[in-house]
């Protein structure tokens, strides 16, 4: 099982056939390993060994699979960067893992030197660019063109195949250590789920440096389809894509989802190549749905459930289950049921098994499972028990398998599809100056689905000013983790017996009337 | 990647939905998981021990597939024997891999001890009935119905899961060692090739005792589709059963399919469910695609092409390559493409990659491949060499990744989809009394598509009688593998210049005129 093997098939099966496509660009799959050997190649005369890893900060496109693949062949870890950290968060994930190369694209380049004075381990910096490299860095492209094929790394099974770096709940961001059974297992479990085929072609909007993005372009490489990119979502710019390349699917987000369903362009766009839509992060209300339906008419819709630790899919809900009537209708507020890959368990805090329909911690496991934290045995240790991954959210199972998530176990919140955890936003307000004590939790918006609010009590004679605080956590940590908002309160804030803030307290009010959007 | 994952899975998701469906039986998911959890716990208080051996011998039914998830979930491994072998052969095979356990069903009960008394390492017998078991055996169902459940073992991974006895080219069956990884990645293969759904009904007609049949039984649980069983192929009772469970797809090997065409209640007989037939061991040729068309005119044909030591899928060939006209009618004498799971290379007698539409052997590799034989250290060795299962299959591929065998490296036979080694046959013709030396070759067979051969050379003033050596035969190995004609020849037989004798030049007359049927 080794990430490798649907590149060296492919390359084998349809060398002519076209495995990426985009803005004047045509990559078939024999250039496509051969790209890979080439960069495998410039990475091993660069001094990088079997086991080091390698990060990229960039916006979509074929240069982020080859970065992938090369990596694979290699037989280096890939570590993919959040695009919305700020400075401090790259440096603090580089030096964790101790990177030894870093590659930019266009759009990242300009920081290049502000992370790396930040990160000593970082002997080799490439730019991912059409134009001239930037100073002191290594063309990507050059590197292929200039250097000589090396034979595939092969590492496979347990073997370390990327550190994909997730919120942590302690304040920094964790590095999960996914194997390449992991990843493989993932994307036919993706693969299946979504009945893909080889004459698929997917458009790439959302992120790929997030884990979905990720699993998006593997099972593509494993079945042999096609993948298309924009750099970023904007509805006119996916639109535009939509109509170029005529993609049969496409990974959003709802926000993105929502965004889309609002731009006027759609009811004129022809979308009649996408017969599928993935989504994740949230359950689409039926109202959503209603809209999609309408203005989306050919497109079949699949809700993916899963997290990093997890490579990433857990479960998924078909397109038999978005439907307005009828006995199916009811589960579009579910996660769907665990895909083929993987075996799922609701269980209480003392991990036994708990009856249909009652509230407890998702687990789950199977080859997708993460190997570990990087370099946080204790986390590991608290996260993966007898096999299981503990997924830290709160959900149910019903009769017939579906699961239902109705609670992040691990204080998560999500804003824009984005994982939030309030331990690390409070992090960084606490070392705002004058506060006594803050909690962060989500509170209902209507674009991002939740949005960051900080609740502060200010040392006594203190006045925390909510601009200020708000413009240093942007100095700390990404924009979409910083609050939106910000109450100041004079009074303690209410705890456990244990003094635990009881953050279902805080949450309550503003909660009100609205259903909170999970998963 | 645990072989308990899917029944695990399923039963959680739809408990009371049918699993498996026979002649007044009908099992469901909770009720599998639940028999099969009592059979490992009557395992546990018998004695057998994680990493045991214990074999089944058998016709098909749901026993056997309790027989092998009750081994999984013991976290013993699963030996399935031959149905067609001699005693002699049990006893060999039973004895080489020190099976501790032993089940026989009705048809088999009356061997079973000439079968133990040859091997001593058999404490446990189970009869695998619907009635009383006989003297000193164990009742299949009474043992689940009188022990406790047992945890599931949790083998996975590079663990043992079984042990397939092969034709050895040696003169003796080798037993192949497949691990979790193998069986569970190639099921999914299959399931990805044939576009499985959780809405397929398997019929088991094929004998389940080999590899064929187990894949087709594991990737039915994988999915949590159902599985229906005849005890063995017979036309009549294959139409009657396509009619009572209605099976949406089913595994046989063209000498079943041609039965089939032949039969004439086939004419009458409703087999409109039966959306897909998958076969292997031979390619179709056009003249039975057209009266299969014909005949069953809502049937797709999947060509399934694989060996044990690959758990055993290697490539597939779909339905839009069982087409009459156009471009796509030339596949049809190939094998298919590999499958999503598998990689393949056609490689020179140095295990280079030679260039397209060259002939060479067809090697393959991915999480499918054997642990290894048992015991056999050497030819495992010379095998499974880099990662690589050799396959002994001459074979090429074409420009569009297509496979075509032209002849096995390993002097095999195939009689009745049936793989029969010519050198164990050789072993047994060379125990007769007065011969200097012998060949086993296939000839042209109508029914059989080849028929074993056997060309004796009688030491000087001996006049060895045909029938007398065929009976020898039949004492020694399967009827099946017995030579059907015997040539007796005066002169020695041709040979290379290195002492082998040139089989070529043997068959070269018997197939003048025929097309070999190989794969």
């Amino acid at each position: 099982m080794y990430m490798t093997q649907g590149l060296r098939r492919a390359a084998k099966l349809k060398p002519n056939d076209i495995a990426m496509l985009g803005d004047g660009l045509s990559i078939n799959w024999a250039e496509f390993q051969d790209r890979t050997a080439h960069l495998a190649g410039a990475f091993a005369k660069l001094g990088l060994k079997q086991g080091d890893r390698v990060a990229m900060l960039g916006l979509n496109s074929h240069r982020y699979v080859e970065f992938f693949y090369g990596s694979f062949w290699a037989g280096v870890a890939a570590v993919p960067l959040n695009i919305r950290w700020a400075v401090a968060e790259h440096i603090y994930a580089l030096n964790d893992c101790g990177a030894r190369a870093l590659i930019v694209d266009d759009a990242f380049a300009g920081i290049a030197a502000d992370i790396t004075a930040g990160v000593p381990s970082i002997e080799v910096l490439i730019h991912a660019t059409d134009g001239a490299p930037a100073d002191n860095m290594h063309s990507h492209d050059d590197l292929i063109a200039n250097h000589a094929a090396v034979p595939d790394a092969l590492l496979s099974g347990d073997d370390l195949a990327g550190v994909f770096y997730t919120g942590g709940t302690t304040g920094f961001p964790k590095g999960v250590m996914l194997p390449h059974r992991g990843l493989w297992t993932s994307s036919i479990g993706f693969a299946d789920a979504a009945r893909l085929t080889p004459d698929d072609i997917n458009l790439h909007a959302a992120p790929m440096f997030h884990i979905a993005g990720c699993a998006a372009a593997f099972n593509q490489v494993i079945l042999g389809g096609t993948q298309t990119f924009i750099p970023g979502f904007e509805p006119k710019v996916f639109l535009k894509a939509v109509e170029t390349y005529r993609p049969t699917n496409t990974l959003l987000v709802p926000t993105m989802i929502g965004m889309l369903l609002q731009e006027p362009a759609l009811e004129t766009a022809d979308t009649s190549s996408l017969g599928q839509m993935f989504y994740g992060a949230s359950p689409m209300t039926q109202a959503i749905l209603k809209e999609a339906m309408e203005k989306l008419p050919g497109t079949k819709f699949v809700h993916l459930y899963g997290q990093t630790e997890l490579s990433p899919l857990v479960t998924a809900l078909g397109p038999e289950y978005h439907v307005l009537e009828g006995p199916n209708a009811e589960k579009i507020q579910s996660v769907g049921r665990p895909v083929v890959t993987v075996e799922v368990e609701i269980v209480d805090e003392n991990d036994k098994e708990v009856p249909r329909g009652t509230v407890g911690e998702v687990r789950a496991r199977g080859a997708n499972t993460m190997l570990g934290y990087w370099n946080k045995p204790e986390q590991t240790a608290a996260t993966l028990k007898d096999g299981w991954v503990h997924t830290g959210d709160g959900g149910y199972m019903d009769e017939d398998g579906f699961i239902y998530i109705v609670d992040r176990v691990k204080d998560m919140i999500i804003t824009g599809g984005e994982n939030v955890f309030s331990a690390e936003v409070e992090n960084a307000v606490m070392q705002f100056p004058g506060l006594s004590e803050c909690a962060v939790i989500g509170v209902p918006d209507e674009k991002w689905g939740e949005a960051v609010h900080a609740i502060v009590v200010p040392r006594e004679g203190q006045t925390p000013d909510p601009d200020a605080l708000i413009a240093h956590c942007r100095n700390l940590i990404a924009a979409f983790k910083c609050p939106r908002t910000v109450e100041v309160r004079a009074e303690a804030l209410p705890k456990s017996g244990a003094g635990k803030i009881q953050k279902f307290e805080l949450r309550a009010p503003h909660w009100e009337g609205h259903e909170k959007g999970v998963s």
